[in-house]
């Protein structure tokens, strides 16, 4: 088994300023490739950490792969470390600077630099990657058997610098041990009760072959792990077994694929050919940005109305006064009506609809912040559900997304009677 | 200076199926507090891995904060791990036993198995931290004077369990320097030309404080910091630097504190006692979302049409048939058309309008992959912008975003013929 360690290097992550994505996309995309990510490291843009994470990491890794501090301010001091630890000095390389040039004169139309000359300068040893969709080159280093690679950290520079030369490099250096991954979503069910629900299955799994649950907004992700050398004989076993998983989930399956909930609805929707629409007061939109996250949405989704004030919601999307009044915005008739309006207005054949108080504030003791009605239909029925997220204003909207597009699809499903749709309240 | 070292814990992060948001969140407030963070380590669920990552962490940390592995499924071997590190065994904790009956009697409603009392075991020689959001309780060590804290790693809990614990026992134990950040947000100019025009205040310097470089979609963040042991001298020097710098960014300033662009808009919003309307295209509702994200923004945000397919966008926006046959979806009168129609239908003073090909399809060689309209105004006065994002679709759709909230934040300075209002396109 070939282990890699990723090492991001920026004060920015060590501060907490920046999220690290860089390295959860080279995670995956290696693993498919049939490697495995041994350890995942930040350090800060100092010179001792980065020589000492530089030092760590090859003892326990076969491969580093180095992200980020190639930029060309002067914070960025990876260059010159890469320099020393490999004991060699900056030269230029033409075709960077040919490159660097370009960018600068047809793209940006901008005038070069000293600055951004500097970023044509690698160090002498190296072999170069050249980066076709920015200033910085990628480097290619060996000391003492061990591979390292720098890569700038500016996302779609580093994803196409792996995808078209780190990766095939790899596979074509070391022959990758075969992993082969199966997995499936669940929802309405809790991590534990699942555990113990599957429990004897995952006692009866080969040493070879391991489980994980993976929960996040109130879904819990199963993913089944088989590592081998023979590619083939590996994924007829994880089938079979990933088979058996899936009839002991039963009807709390949401989709056998490592796929999010938008795009399990989006495909049963266009099987279905059928349209949706959205009516959102609490989501503010995240119910449509999670559907037209899917490329492709615009087969199946028309439009929304994003209704934040009660104006709204009785000017466009036609809600009785009567209903707000007496019920109030955050209440099960409200978001009926809603769904209404939205099917009417948006001429679509499912609407959802969701209001509830995301908090901080805005919560009082009937309606407790994190009470959020949602609601899912067609012209001739609707569903609805009462939910009470006890988090933050952000996670409280994520969940409420995400469990309103898990209601039209079982809506959908009970439609034609399939598990999955079953004890739905009308 | 105390050095902080983070492990995270979990398979799930080395086959890159989960975005590690936990780090970034503890290392802002570890931060705050005057703490730093050395490293940021992640492993996967392996005794070996796990094992040495503890050894190797206390060499260089003298506090090392862990998060994850503590769940109730078998993929959690975190604590028996614990006991093998600290030579200890694991015990039943009263109160967290007392804990867990209580969540699932009275909060989930659901009997009680096996697998969920273990949650409330913990190893005979650690300090008990109580979960008060969660099941799974925290754990303090001590070792050859290193300090070893084990946190759920689900966020909410471990969030939890940092303000309300571990930050508290951490400063009390150890007196913290003092690190002191200012942070602005520029926008329409580049990481490198910003660097070479204000390259002689970085120079100047003094070694204690340092400027960081933090580019975002299309935005560039500069953050000034300045470390030292007396909390209020510091104060006034970095307050100093940080006017000098604010007045050589001059008119790329959006903002002169570590907020996001939504937020910085939704101030001025409030301030003027405006409110806004989206009109969405190809941003699907991402820009209604980011608004909405800000607490409070009820305020000034009234509503949405995201108008995803043409009939919506004539049927409620009222988008002239002949400017979508002439012109086509993606363009400046299109815009235009949105925004007139956005502040007639939702009743608002501004309106933003989207509309664009996002990818990975829907390209065409005279309108490519990534061509996007913009728009911001009243009902007197739009302004436009055409963008070509060249990135994957999530991207594009998020610079979309960034910058028709940053569109409309300068429309409405130009109205008082402020600072970054100038050189707008009517």
């Amino acid at each position: 088994m070939t282990n890699i360690s990723i090492l991001t290097i920026g004060d920015e992550l060590l501060i907490g300023q920046v999220i690290d994505t860089n390295s959860a996309w080279m995670a995956q995309e290696l693993n498919r490739a049939g490697f495995w990510v041994n350890r995942r490291l930040a350090v800060g843009d100092r010179r001792e950490a980065i020589l000492s994470a530089l030092d760590g990491e090859s003892k326990v890794s076969k491969i580093i792969l180095i992200t980020g501090g190639l930029g060309p301010t002067s914070d960025d001091i990876t260059k010159p470390l890469l320099c020393e630890y490999f004991d060699t000095g900056l030269v230029v390389d033409p075709q960077a600077l040919e490159n660097v040039k370009n960018i600068f004169e047809k793209i940006l139309k901008r005038p070069l630099t000293e600055t951004n000359l500097r970023q044509a300068e690698v160090p002498a040893s190296c072999k170069v990657i050249q980066n076709r969709r920015g200033t910085a080159p990628g480097m290619v280093f060996e000391k003492e058997g061990k591979i390292f690679i720098s890569m700038p950290g500016v996302p779609h520079e580093m994803k196409g610098m792996m995808t078209e030369a780190v990766i095939p490099l790899l596979i074509k250096r070391f022959k990758p041990e075969h992993i082969a991954h199966r997995t499936l979503l669940t929802a309405g069910i809790g991590e534990s009760t699942l555990a113990d629900h599957i429990g004897s299955f995952e006692r009866s799994l080969p040493p070879h072959v391991s489980l994980a649950y993976l929960p996040n907004y109130g879904m819990v992700r199963l993913r089944l792990t088989a590592r081998s050398q023979q590619g083939e004989a590996n994924n007829e076993e994880i089938d079979r077994l990933f088979a058996d998983l899936k009839s002991r989930v039963g009807e709390w399956l949401v989709t056998d694929e490592d796929i999010p909930i938008e795009e399990a609805l989006g495909r049963l929707l266009k099987e279905r050919k059928k349209t949706v629409g959205t009516a959102e007061s609490c989501s503010g939109g995240l119910v449509a940005r999670q559907i037209t996250s899917v490329p492709g949405s615009s087969v199946y989704f028309k439009g929304s109305v994003i209704a934040y004030s009660n104006q709204i919601k009785k000017s466009l999307l036609g809600v009785d006064p009567a209903i707000l009044d007496e019920h109030g915005a955050v209440s099960e008739e409200t978001v009926r009506a809603m769904v209404k309006g939205a099917i009417r207005l948006l001429d679509t054949d499912f609407a959802v609809a969701t209001s509830g108080i995301m908090g901080p504030d805005g919560g009082s003791e009937k309606k407790p912040v994190g009470t959020v009605w949602i609601a899912a239909g067609d012209k001739d029925r609707i569903i609805t559900q009462k939910h009470w997220f006890r988090f933050d204003r952000q996670r409280n909207t994520e969940l409420t997304a995400a469990n309103v597009l898990n209601l039209l699809r079982r809506f959908i499903l009970s439609q034609s009677g399939e598990a999955g749709g079953n004890d739905l309240k009308n």
